[in-house]
């Protein structure tokens, strides 16, 4: 931590800091809830089922930002519990490595993910849930699908924002891409 | 992307502004400078001497703050050019995946990373660097170790902030480790 | 290493030598040849293309057996070297992890990956190259595609035993599925 | 798979045969038991006691090969039940990728790990085990170490082979190397 010349008290003037939230970009967790086998194997993703407010149907993963003065699994355990409920008994992976990052841009086009409120980066990682899932928040429900359905154009057009892609990634990490 | 409460225009009021910079983690990027044999074994290890305001002897990777709008690997090239020179020839990783995150807390303890300004998370990276390495900025030298020398008690306590086990992860990674 | 009783001198029956492949997974390398941009984004991959003795069209990852006493990383220089020519330059990486592993296995459907011939084991690696690359012994050519051109199914339907699969496996590692 | 001159039938002579086992790298798997918190952080290392014939005490991570036509999650689930015992209920990560590879050489330091007998290759995963431990076979019995004690000195003699390097590798991977 040697970036002294950019954090030094002081880098944002007061007229600075009204642009702070957009000149900085927000760290997020992705995860991706999965059922496994007992081996371990894959056999269910779990997206969330939501309706907008232009009556539209999407389906997204559990995600949402990291606050200040929390662990990078602190918020995973977070995220997962407000949108699973409290007894989806997720297993959060030993390492902190994700599998991969999404770099969420408010312009389209730069990297697969896009946000139009913010620049978003976010931790991504597969999550092995063992128990009884129940959606709250604004999510309507959680529905299981296989590997060969998460990837089927009907589901990737239900996500946005890239998270089609972050799912197919998912599975590929998994070794469950088709 | 879905955490509409959190991240709705209005979160911040003007108050809160102020210390916006408080309340969010910071992202950041590590790169560990290595040099390879013809293989891709690492050979070496490149580490940024620096002398501080106390006159004491410091070492560190390179580190710095990924921007509003911009890729981190984007990042990682400008912290690399910043602080190893225009020829370095950094081969930034073909895949974004960091091999480890380290979260900097302002208090001590909470992870094995310390950052008494801020809460930063930082995506760490090993960066095999081929050309030639000319230190500026604040930087007086860079010292390329073998491995049994960085881990060596020496060297080690020469690191600050936790990038002693940083380093040590990169060797373990890189199957290095001594 | 503790498994002594399956690996004591004479677990061998002279009548069970003659089947001793066929009851051994063969530890294999596949490289994925790709092209990156300055910044290390992916931007090409390479596929070999062969005519089968049935002149049927096919397109392949580099990829071939570890020998005894062998490292892993010298096989993959090997191989890249013989498929690729003497100039390709390849960038193994510094790290030993495969980004996944595929089973090839003889009978189909158990995995992704189908080898009629064999049980094998592969350790995938994506392997960015900088020369000039000649194909030679069986492969005709050498042809570079876009991430979008080697996920389509034209591509896809010429590549066997699952490497498609794996080379979108490869993509989704370096974050350039699309 | 195209590496046909190297596998195409009668590659083996019957002579050959005879020293098959010892011309081929052997496919292990090295599996590292963890216990884990609530948020899946590491907090237990588990190491099986043995007494060699020498009347030496080892420590050992729960290690074997890969038999033919069988899948390496199923591999490493025999023998972590062989070692720990039917109800350890070990949760098998969800990804194939292993977080290292261990490539074990006859000849000592070619690599970190080394086995007199034979070339192995090992592909190593830290594996949380919820269950009752009740070690079989060979084993004395299975002690849980701290990431503290499990890089100390004296554990770290009674490992042999390399073992002891692998399992810092597998701590540093966890975020728990201290």
């Amino acid at each position: 931590m040697t970036d002294m010349t950019e954090t030094t008290p002081g880098w944002l003037s007061p007229e600075d800091l009204e642009s702070a939230r957009a000149r900085m970009p927000i760290l997020y967790v992705d995860a991706v809830p999965v059922r496994v086998d007992d081996k371990g194997v894959v056999t269910r993703v779990g997206l969330l089922l939501r309706i907008g407010s232009d009556g539209l149907v999407s389906r997204a993963l559990v995600s949402g930002r990291v606050l200040h003065h929390e662990r990078v699994r602190d918020a995973l355990m977070r995220h997962l519990e407000k949108d699973l409920g409290p007894v989806a008994l997720p297993h959060v992976p030993a390492s902190p490595q994700p599998f991969t990052i999404a770099e969420y841009f408010p312009t389209p086009g730069v990297t697969p993910y896009h946000d139009p409120r913010q620049h978003a980066v976010s931790l991504a990682y597969v999550v092995p849930v063992a128990g009884d899932c129940r959606p709250r928040q604004d999510a309507l429900d959680l529905v299981w699908f296989t590997p060969e359905e998460a990837v089927s154009p009907g589901v990737q057009q239900e996500m946005t924002g890239g998270q089609g892609t972050l799912l197919k990634q998912a599975l590929a990490f998994a070794g469950r891409l088709v």
